[in-house]
């Protein structure tokens, strides 16, 4: 476990140039955004070009794990090449005195590597009930759990959260010192990934169990 | 203007082939995606691989604005190579009753292409006072407008919104008929990307402009 003091980029590809002060390398910093995340980005390469693709995601130590059906073209190729896994928090808007100082706050991560397919079947089930422990704490046991057919025709993808980068903007508008008196409002307008009102099925006749209860109160 | 009924994916790499019914492709869906986002994830590739990369984004037009230093590494690759632009927004947890059918809810937008310089200057001044204008309608007219070094240091890049596919999931869980009995809360934790109260730096005494004091009201 490192620390932000002493972290350093642990790869060239990983290594923050653009406000490095903004950066961390830090196994704390980077667990704690990937675990605020419900999904992730991931972008991979074939001879199309470049594509992006939005996909779930939870963390189990240190792997970052994806899942999908076995039909996916997406799933089939993220073995076969270098990937890079995007993690984006925007936390809100920064209103600077001038335009040029404007910015935005947020957490991100960026991950390299190759993914590989988790294949174990004791691992693979594992898997697929800490993704719903980091969806809904606690309903594993009501649901109707995977069948044999299911489990088949799905495939779980990990990759390694070794190399991997934070970046991360908090706090005020840093204006220039020349810009101070300039009539403008300064400030951040926040945002947050919030909980709304849990909405029922219309044939669900349950009464809302703790994780629903809890769903806007965290 | 092409309707939800009639567009078809324009290319061969937009084309949606994983649930296709959750597919659009007119304009505006994807204006209405774009627009609502105050970031997009930008895949490229190079000889290290495959990057994702966030950066704030905007819309005029038929086009996706973004900008950065003009030392910025990857503004450079963006022009030489086939980009992947994605714009996702979360909406919800979809909790079915079987832990197969569990899904979310969201919007998303891929878009396909490669990037050019926006280089005239009027051009230039123009998207970055609509960029303005999508943070905080009407600060323009507050703030300390661009100096020309600053404007020299910016380099402003767009994509055309032509080869572009939507994906979009809403509603509740799609259950199997033979595990409606099954005794599991079913339904939708919503989440939103939310405006939290202003944040005013402690040096400012303005008050607070009209988009300041509607932050929280939209």
């Amino acid at each position: 476990m490192t620390t932000p003091e002493t972290a350093a980029a642990p790869s060239e590809r990983t290594r923050i140039r653009r406000i490095p002060t903004n950066a961390a390398y830090d196994t704390a910093t980077l667990h704690a955004i990937v675990d605020a995340a419900y999904l992730c980005h991931v972008a991979f390469a074939d001879d199309r070009g470049a594509h992006c693709i939005p996909t779930a995601c939870w963390r189990e130590d240190s792997h970052l794990y994806i899942h999908g059906s076995n039909g996916s073209r997406m799933l089939k190729r993220l073995t076969d090449s270098e990937c890079c896994v995007t993690i984006t928090h925007l936390d809100g808007l920064v209103l600077a005195r001038s335009a040029f100082n404007h910015s935005m706050n947020y957490r991100s991560a960026m991950i390299y590597g190759r993914f590989e397919v988790v294949s174990d079947e004791a691992q693979r089930h594992h898997a697929l009930e800490n993704f719903m422990e980091h969806l809904a704490p606690g309903r594993q046991a009501e649901i109707r759990a995977g069948s044999d057919k299911e489990y088949a025709a799905t495939t779980i993808l990990r990759i390694s959260l070794e190399e991997a980068a934070c970046k991360i903007r908090s706090g005020g508008p840093d204006d220039d010192e020349e810009d101070m008196q300039q009539p403008a409002w300064a400030g951040v307008l926040p945002l947050a990934l919030k909980p709304l009102a849990p909405v029922v099925d219309e044939s669900c006749l349950i009464p809302s169990p703790a994780y629903v209860q809890q769903w806007q109160q965290d």
